[in-house]
C-alpha cells in the first residue's frame, strides 16, 4: 500500500516528465528544428500544455494534496515534503483561478500579436502594433482580476514571477536605488577617466568564440558533463534535469561581448539548475525558486565575477591566444575597463551595469500605469521617451530603439521586468554576504578562482530549488530582507575605482 | 456538435503528438543530451510511453474508433479515414493483446539486457551474455503466444514490423535469391577483374566529410529546410513531422563510407517521411509503412543511386574538391568500382550489395530455430558459424565479430532482421517498375539525376505513408507481389559489369 503522499509524489513525478517533455520540445525548436518544422511543433506543444493543465488542476489532484498535506501535518517547515506540499497547494490554487477560455484566449492572441510585433518594430512602426497591446494589455488587467489582489492590480502579475513579493515593496527599492545611484553616474560623466571600448568591436571569429566560451563557463562552474551549448538567436538557459542543464549563446562576428557575457550569464542560469539537490529530481521544486532569484544567479556570474578584475587577470591572457591579432598588444587591465565602460544608452540588453537597472525602473512603473488603467496604449511611445530622458538623460531617435524593442509586451508578460533589476540587487546582497561569512571567497576571487562562492551558493541557494520563496531564501542566506543597499556599494566601489572617482 | 470520426481524430492527434514528443526525448538522448542525463531522461519517456499506451488502449478509445467506423462504412478503400480506421482497429486490437504487466517486464528485462550484451561484445564472452538471451528469446516465445498465430510461431512477430506478411512467404523469396545469387559470387571470387579499394581508407578531414554530405544528401532528394543532419554512434533517421525529418551520420576519419553512404542511407528514410501527404499529419498514417518498406527506400538512395555510376560521374568531381590529396588522382571509375567492391565479411552494416541478404538469411534462419525452439542459446554460436561458412564461406575469428555483433538481440526484437533483406528485394522491384513506367528515370540517372524517380517515388510510395500495407503498396506500385527476381536481375547486371564477367 502506497501512502498518500506516495501516490501524490508519482502523480507529480509524471507530470514532471511530460513539462521537461515540453521543455525539450520547445529548446529544440529555438537550437535545432528546421522553420518548417513550427506549426506542427506548437500543436505539439499544445497538446502537451492541455494535459499538463488537465493534470495539474483536476479535482483528483487536489485532493490527493489535501490528503498528503494530511498525512503530512507534522512535516518540518523545510523538509522536501513539507515544502513540496506547501508549493502544489498554492501553484494548484493559483491555476483554477484561471478558466481554460482565458488560458486559450491568452495563448491565441499572443500567438498573432507576436508576429505583428516582430514586424512593427522592424519597421518602426508603433502604430501597427498598438491593436495588439492594447488587447495585451486588456488580457493583463483580466488576468490581474481572476487572480486577485488586496493592495495593487499589479501585485498578483509581479507575484507570478516573484512569488510574495508586493509591487510596494519592489518600488521602495527600486527609488531607493535610484536615487543612491544617480550622484554616481552623474559624476562618471562629469569626472571619470575616459573609457575606451573600441577593442571589443572587431573582427572575432565565430570558431575562436566558441573555443572561447566552451573554455570559460566552467571557469564560473558549468559542469559541461551535465549541459550543452547551443546556438540562439535569443539566448537562455534550459534544464531537463539538474544532470542535463543546457545553455545557448549567440555569436557576432564584429563584437565579443554577446558570446563573451552571454555564456557566463547563461552559465550562472545553469549552475543554478544543475545544483539543485539530487533527492528533488522530477518534482517541480528541482529549478530556481523565482525568476528574480534566478537571475541573480546568472548576474552573478555576468557581472560580479565575469566582470571583476580579478577574472580578467586570471584569464586575459587565454583570450589573447584565441584573438592574438585583436587583442595580443591590449593590457588586460584595460579589456577590464573596456567591458565595464558605463554608458547610458537606448537598448536595455546592451547597458552597462551601473544604468541597466534604470531601464527596468522605466519599465516597471509603465506596467503599472498600463495595468492600473492610468496610461493608455496611445500614449506609451511619449511616455517612453519621457521617463528615458528623466531617468537616463537620453531619448531614443525612434520606437524601435525605444517602446518596441523588447519582445515581452508581445504577450501578457507584465510583472516580469521587475525581475531583471532584483536578480541585480540580490546579486549584490548575496555576494556581499558570502563574503562576510567567507573572506576565502573574495581572496579566491582575486585570483580569479569561484571554488568557495560556489560551494556557498550551492548550499545557501541552489541546492533548495523552489522549496523556498525568494523572501525567506535571501533571509536565510543573508539574514535580512532584500534592500537596494550592498548594490549601491557594489557599484560605487567598483566604478569609482574603474574611473577613478 | 462534432462527428465520431471528428471526435477519433482529435484523440488520435493528441497520442501522435506525445508520441513525436516522446521521439524527440529519444532522438535528443542519442544526438545532444549529456550522458548524465540519461537516467532521468529514461523515466521521462517511461512516463510518455506508459500514458500513450494508456490512452491508445482504453475502452474509450475502442468505441471511439467503432464510432467512426459505423459513420465511415461507406468510405472508400483507400480514402485516408477509413485508411486510419483500419489501421486504428488493427493496432488497437495487437496492443489489447500485451498485458501491461507483460510490456513493463519487456522493458525492464532489456534495459538490463542491454549493458550486458554491450560489456559481452567488448570482452567477446557469449557466455556472459547468455542467460540474458535466453530469458530475451523466452519473452520472443510468449509475445509471439501473447499475440497468437495460425501458421508459423515466427508470423506474429514478423508481422509487427512487416505487417501482413508470412514467414513461409518470406523463406521462400529467400530461398530463392540465395540460390538465384549464389553462381554470381562464385563467378565474381573466381574469375572477377579485381576491385581495389584502399583508396576509401584514407585519413578523410571529418570537417570536409560533414560539408559533403551537406552537400550529398540533396542530390537524392533531401530537403535540409525540412531536416536537420546530426551525429550519431549509431545513425538513425527520426522524424517529428514532415516539416522535420531528421538524419543523422557518423564520421570515421580514415574511413570514407561510413558518412558518405551512411548520410545517402538515412536520407532515403527521411524522404519517404518528408512525402507523406500533409493530409495525414498528426495522424500515425504520416510514416513508411513498415521496416521493410522502410528499408527500401534507404537502400534505393544509398545503394541504387548512390552506388551508381551515373551519380559518381556527376559527383565525384565535387567530392575530389573536398579530398584533393585523397583523391585528386583517383579515377572516378576506379572509386565508383571501390565502392561496390564484393567481398564476403564478417559484420553486416560493412557487407556489400550482394552479400548483405546473406547475412539477413542467417538471421531469419536462426531466429526462428530460437523461437521455435529448435535452438538453444547455448547452441547458438556453434549454428552462427555454421551458417557463416554455408552461406558466405567464411567464418568469424571470434563471436564478437560473429553472434555478439548486432544489438536486435538484447531485447526482444524478433522479426526485424529479414525487413533488411526484403528492404533491398523492394528497392529493387519499384526500381524496375518505376523505369519501365517512366523511361526518362533511366536517363537521369545515368546522368546522377533522381528528379523524375522522387516523383515516382512520391507518388506511388512516399504520399501514401502507412494508408496500406507493404503488399498492398507493392501490388499498386509494380502491378505484382515481392519477388526475388528484380534484386537479382539487378545485382547480375550491375555486377558483372563491374567485375567485368
Amino acid at each position: 500500500m502506497s501512502s498518500p503522499y506516495q501516490n501524490l509524489l508519482a502523480k507529480v513525478n509524471e507530470i514532471h516528465d511530460l513539462e521537461k517533455a515540453s521543455g525539450l520540445l520547445m529548446w529544440d525548436r529555438e537550437v535545432i528544428m528546421p522553420k518548417a518544422g513550427n506549426t506542427i511543433r506548437v500543436q505539439q506543444i499544445t497538446t502537451l500544455r492541455r494535459l499538463i493543465h488537465q493534470m495539474s488542476t483536476s479535482d483528483e489532484m487536489g485532493e490527493q494534496i489535501e490528503a498528503a498535506a494530511a498525512e503530512l501535518a507534522d512535516a518540518p517547515y523545510d523538509s522536501d515534503e513539507a515544502s513540496l506540499i506547501r508549493y502544489l497547494r498554492d501553484q494548484f490554487a493559483e491555476a483554477r483561478k484561471l478558466p481554460p477560455e482565458f488560458v486559450i484566449r491568452v495563448s491565441t492572441i499572443s500567438g498573432q500579436a507576436n508576429p505583428v510585433w516582430v514586424q512593427a518594430r522592424a519597421e518602426n512602426d508603433f502604430a501597427s502594433f498598438r491593436p495588439w497591446l492594447e488587447q495585451i494589455v486588456a488580457l493583463g488587467q483580466e488576468m490581474a482580476e481572476l487572480y486577485g489582489y488586496e493592495d495593487e492590480k499589479y501585485d498578483p502579475l509581479l507575484d507570478k514571477f516573484e512569488k510574495g513579493m508586493k509591487t510596494a515593496e519592489v518600488r521602495a527599492i527600486f527609488n531607493a536605488q535610484k536615487e543612491a545611484t544617480r550622484p554616481l553616474l552623474q559624476a562618471i560623466q562629469e569626472r571619470g577617466k575616459l573609457v575606451d571600448d573600441a577593442i571589443l568591436h572587431q573582427p572575432y571569429d565565430i570558431d575562436q568564440q566558441k573555443a572561447f566560451a566552451h573554455f570559460i563557463a566552467p571557469k564560473v562552474g558549468y559542469d559541461f558533463s551535465r549541459g550543452f551549448l547551443g546556438t540562439a538567436v535569443h539566448p537562455f538557459a534550459s534544464s531537463f534535469s539538474r544532470y542535463d542543464a543546457r545553455i545557448t549563446t549567440r555569436w557576432y562576428p564584429n563584437f565579443i561581448n554577446p558570446s563573451l557575457f552571454g555564456t557566463l550569464h547563461e552559465s550562472g542560469h545553469a549552475i543554478y539548475e544543475q545544483g539543485t539537490h539530487p533527492a528533488l529530481a522530477r518534482t517541480p521544486l528541482a529549478r530556481g525558486t523565482s525568476s528574480g532569484i534566478h537571475e541573480s544567479q546568472s548576474r552573478m556570474m555576468e557581472n560580479v565575477v565575469g566582470r571583476s578584475w580579478g577574472f580578467w587577470q586570471a584569464y586575459f591572457p587565454v583570450l589573447q591566444e584565441h584573438f592574438p591579432a585583436q587583442l595580443g598588444h591590449v593590457d588586460a587591465h584595460d579589456f577590464y575597463r573596456a567591458v565595464n565602460k558605463v554608458q547610458p544608452s537606448f537598448i536595455r540588453v546592451e547597458a552597462d551595469e551601473l544604468t541597466y537597472n534604470m531601464h527596468i525602473i522605466l519599465r516597471f512603473e509603465l506596467e503599472q500605469a498600463l495595468i492600473n488603467g492610468d496610461l493608455a496604449v496611445a500614449d506609451l511611445p511619449a511616455a517612453w521617451n519621457d521617463k528615458m530622458r528623466e531617468l537616463l538623460g537620453v531619448v531614443p531617435p525612434d520606437d524601435r530603439q525605444g517602446v518596441l524593442q523588447d519582445i515581452h509586451w508581445s504577450r501578457p508578460g507584465f510583472g516580469y521586468f521587475p525581475t531583471y533589476a532584483l536578480g541585480n540587487l540580490y546579486a549584490a546582497q548575496l555576494y556581499e554576504a558570502a563574503v562576510a561569512q567567507q573572506p576565502a571567497i573574495a581572496e579566491e576571487m582575486a585570483q580569479g578562482q569561484v571554488t568557495s562562492l560556489l560551494a556557498w551558493l550551492g548550499e545557501h541557494i541552489h541546492q533548495h530549488g523552489r522549496k523556498f520563496t525568494p523572501a525567506e531564501l535571501v533571509q536565510r542566506a543573508t539574514g535580512r530582507a532584500l534592500s537596494h543597499e550592498a548594490f549601491v556599494r557594489y557599484v560605487t566601489n567598483k566604478f569609482s575605482s574603474i574611473y577613478e572617482l
